[in-house]
């Protein structure tokens, strides 16, 4: 049936879908659904294998839109397809409030949608990851549960962004030869032609990076599928870089930066489907073109039922942990027994360690409860303590290993997480210092966007760092963490802690969790048992007072030592003093209003006590309240030199509160 | 006398002090100042134009160690050479409290240091902003007063980098052939050999780019002189890859990680020293030695002299503005009286723009009497609204422009503003969302640490840009910028506010500014005149209450208007209230407590309105202050469905007000 019907007509089906989509919308992107549309026709129809009806198969190739704004091309070919989530009406109601079509593709929006993209560099960088995990749980389950490849739709912009750099070279260097991308070479920007602003020979900068790439007419179907079957058998990943045409047809507007990010209008959408031979109404796909495409739709059907068939072969014991893995459910009995071990020995231990050190025995413990763990660092392995012994790294071409390299990529890290979570199969946590999250902050927003859980070890948290100076210490990066909506920041203030953050990382499906540990020893501050995971309602009474409380002391991290002792010389001069444990401001913020005013107390004078700006603290201590912390950048200089020169002490703490007490 | 004393002495001279300043201070690097030593003994010794007694000289060369962390490399060479702010004292108190030697290079600490560096990557990008501003500069004063050349000293973490192909791409565009960078080649990162995590063929890489591209033997002086030779003779930027040894010389970790991060051991100095052929003691360099670095220190001297003769020979009009413009001085007289004129001009007119369309129109008020603003967009010129009526732009090898298409390169911009301004001579202004702040985030932290007064004009500020959904909306940036110290983030609420912005903008030199600015029309909300800047404190009360206020309404930008309807709807209830602009939260918490106390004023009900996350805005409103914004991220839908869908609506604020009224 589908011999029947010209590739012309499918492509133009897409085309005349998404202009109409983006006009009946007054807004959205149709030059890259036009100059696009043949190389996705080439793919949906010849290539990729997927089943439209079940959008979630674990062995389905993946397609990523990295270039998001061009949304409309993504929706057209799920409902050409057949994709239950997207149906006419849909499509009808792109860019409209509570459709399954936003704006930019949302995964936790459309079933079919395997990430989301928009922000560019993005979706490339992500499917890094996609084509990693695909390695990795081949390596696990086999080519039996697991073998199918990543494209990826990419524009200049991706490949501009710096994140396509260290994807690229990521990739490039670890041989994903399963990832395959697609760029849209059409030579044109928002701001005009790209020879404005660019001249990089993109296929030799991918090759420099240990990829194959191959040049291809974008509008040439025979040439494209020739090009993806010679990327399919590449033994490393593949550029296809496809010269087209921007907003192909468009008789005004085709070849120019006017086709990027605008309606077409009534009149150049009818001149654009006369151009293209498209003699049919808005929103109108004549039924045999609508067939030819269903039944690419449901060409995977068959693979997918050879390879439930395989699953079904499986013991069972690997069909159970296959599907955990998959969905990321965490075996929650065996984390909590690991962590309430690992409290009981601290508890008795009562070790003075850094909190990456923590972070690192929490590790040794896990590690073999948690086998979907996956560690990593952007080349601070030593420093963020993220790799315990024995582990195995993952090299090029051998991917029977549980921990990453990712080199000096911060960014290209937090996206390959995305990616591999996005891909099911590992829960990855990776390493750098917390000055540097600024580096991996759009990729963190995606995660806590789209509810990814990944896991931030993110050391050096503070001026506590010491000699590295101003450059390395974070002193606003909590606050700018923490006012990322759906990302946990957790600041443990002892190995107890730590633990307990651990627990709550791994416990949490929901949403990125980001651990900020110390490079300075810490005292264990929680020596009394506590069946309960203290940390998970952000914050709690560590020390009562004695008394009734007159001022109540509440701190972060490595500043609840300083706490406790600025309540013991308080004590000494008469004055009762309840410390507050906070390792988590925001889980603390988005407790019930009477929990937090039971942990808030009624003590009169109110003081944070965080190594970092106030920003933030003013919702636990109100504008009147005392804060000992930062008010400016760090310097370089032992660590607890800097303590004393920015007054982040419990005598500058004592100071200030008697001070207040006596006015 | 230079010719007595051997290569191989001057280079170790750098060696021996800088392993044992890291040595004293217990901390820092040595491997990159045993590496890369005899790369730079040959650039000082032979090519680097300066004169270490004037370190400020404008037309000197450059010399930007984008590897900051091998900082003693830098000072070993400014006390070598004989720059007064490092003293032998001063490299015996390495990475310690107030000394000129902190660890890592920062110039706001150190003269002779030309930006402040080790977040990898963004020496490199910075570095493309000087060598652009140079080329800029000479194209308005020619070859007699401008002409320099710019060197890197990069290391793998640089090139790793993304922003490092922001960078070379835009550089290599712009045929920046004035940019050496000197690619310290040692195969070695902190977490082992090189190839466990990069296999990227760097010079190939840069070819890609545009780069002119040589290998050399890092410890061949002549080898690395005939490279640097050529590199100054190319069409095009060059990247010197020489191929060094870490930690040269060091007996037991030459070679290895272990070179990088930490001091070699008292033994291990005195082997290396040994190996070397190095027998002097701790921090002592012979008279010769050290007499004949003093003569490559004086080199430029000559340089200098005959530069300022030229000077000299300009007009009196010519050497004032290049003074001004060199030093960064605003030429406030003519700046006030425009946005003087400006704001008599909206008062009258009372635009219902958006503020990206009113900053344009600030803009083509300001080109003409700013002579140094250099505008420009990371592919969002159209969005932005930052270029004006035919300013020209800058091409390859055309640099008589002053309109920058940066490509959508948001960090590699923001990096480059910060060299145009360290170099001197402009006042760029960048465009983007105001979503991909994070982007570039790490290079305006630079910006706000060292003081440098670039300016983001950050379009699309809010879920008010509707249909591009949550991915395009920001929710947590401008509480995540306000938390950066010395950055002030404005958001103006009418083109009157847009024109007080762009004066604090411009005025200021101590930091950098960033107005976040609407894409949909606000109505003038300023209609009265007013000589002073009103939103110079950050906030003020726009519309009293008639009578004693019951609710003050705080609100910044878009959602001002908001406020104003809210009061309104209250008045017409019998509630009195305020309405308190604040453009600028941080600006305004900076103020004396009278003042502060004075605008947030004796209402019994606070509430705050912005169409972003709460966080920050307890410091006015307190904890039991009512917001009206977002909790979480936006949707893509038209705008105004989304002000409605998330509740911010005069209604919404009005409902709250009169239930907490009657609580």
């Amino acid at each position: 049936m589908t011999a029947q019907v010209e590739h012309k007509e499918l492509a133009n089906a897409i085309r005349a879908l998404a202009i109409d989509a983006v006009e009946k919308a007054k807004s959205g992107h149709p030059g890259l659904p036009l100059g696009m549309a043949d190389v996705a026709t080439v793919l949906f129809s010849r290539f990729l294998k997927f089943d439209a009806a079940n959008p979630s198969w674990p062995d389905r190739d993946r397609f990523i839109l990295s270039a998001g704004h061009g949304s409309a091309l993504l929706y057209a070919l799920l409902y050409l397809t057949g994709a239950p989530s997207v149906t006419l009406d849909e499509i009808r109601h792109f860019r409209q409030l509570h459709s399954k079509t936003p704006g930019h593709p949302e995964n936790f929006v459309t079933a079919g949608v395997e990430t989301t993209t928009g922000p560019l560099g993005q979706g490339l960088a992500t499917a890094v990851g996609f084509a990693l995990a695909e390695r990795l749980l081949n390596a696990e389950y086999g080519d039996g549960l697991v073998d199918h490849f990543t494209y990826v739709l990419a524009s200049d912009g991706d490949l501009m962004e710096g994140i396509s750099q260290e994807a690229i070279a990521f990739a490039g260097h670890l041989k994903l030869n399963r990832l395959i991308v697609l760029w849209d070479d059409n030579g044109i920007s928002i701001d005009g032609p790209l020879s404005l602003s660019d001249s990089v020979d993109q296929a030799k900068r991918f090759e420099s990076a240990g990829w194959h790439a191959v040049h291809v007419d974008g509008h040439d179907p025979d040439a494209i599928a020739a090009a993806i079957e010679s990327a399919r058998n590449a033994d490393r990943p593949t550029l296809i870089a496809a010269k087209t045409v921007i907003g192909y047809g468009s008789p005004k507007k085709a070849g120019t930066s006017k086709a990027h990010g605008e309606p077409l209008g009534a009149e150049e959408i009818l001149a654009t489907k006369e151009a293209l031979g498209w003699h049919h109404g808005p929103f109108e796909v004549p039924d045999g073109i609508l067939k030819a495409w269903r039944t690419f739709g449901e060409r995977g059907r068959a693979a997918r039922e050879a390879w439930q068939k395989r699953l079904a072969g499986e013991s069972e014991a690997v069909r159970t942990e296959f599907a955990r893995r998959i969905t990321g459910e965490p075996d929650t009995r065996r984390l909590h027994a690991a962590i309430d071990a690992l409290k009981a020995r601290f508890n008795g231990e009562k070790p003075a360690i850094a909190t990456r050190k923590a972070s690192e025995l929490a590790l040794e413990a896990l590690v073999g409860e948690v086998p979907e763990l996956l560690l990593g660092s952007a080349d601070l392995t030593p420093s963020n303590n993220t790799r315990t012994k024995g582990l195995k790294e993952i090299a090029p071409g051998d991917y029977a290993g549980r921990y990453i390299h990712y080199g000096i990529r911060e960014h290209g890290m937090a996206a390959a997480m995305n990616g591999i979570l996005l891909h099911g199969g590992y829960r990855p946590a990776g390493g750098t210092f917390l000055v540097f999250s600024d580096y991996a902050r759009p990729a963190i927003r995606l995660a806590a966007l789209t509810g990814t859980p990944a896991i931030y070890v993110f050391t050096h948290d503070s001026i506590g760092l010491g000699e590295d100076g101003p450059t390395h210490q974070p002193v606003e990066h909590l606050a700018a963490l923490r006012a990322i909506p759906n990302l946990r920041v957790l600041r443990p203030a002892d190995a107890v802690e730590t633990a307990e953050a651990w627990q709550i990382a791994l416990g949490r499906t929901t949403g990125p969790t980001l651990l900020a540990l110390t490079r300075q020893n810490l005292p264990t501050v929680r020596t009394e048992p506590a069946p309960q995971n203290l940390s998970a309602t952000g914050a709690y009474e560590l020390s009562p007072a004695e008394g009734v409380a007159v001022a109540s002391l509440f701190a972060s991290g490595s500043e609840v030592e300083i706490a406790l002792k600025a309540q013991e010389l308080l004590k000494e001069q008469g004055i009762a003093a309840r410390v507050v444990s906070v390792p988590s401001l925001e889980l603390f913020l988005e407790q019930p209003e009477d929990v937090r005013r039971a942990v808030v107390g009624n003590a009169r004078i109110k003081v944070a006590i965080e190594a970092a700006v106030r920003f933030g603290w003013d919702a636990v201590i109100d504008s009147d309240g005392i804060f000992v912390g930062m008010s400016g950048f760090g310097a370089s200089a032992p660590y607890k030199e800097l303590y004393k020169y920015f007054g982040i002490t419990p005598e500058a703490v004592v100071e200030k509160v008697i001070k207040r007490h006596n006015s």
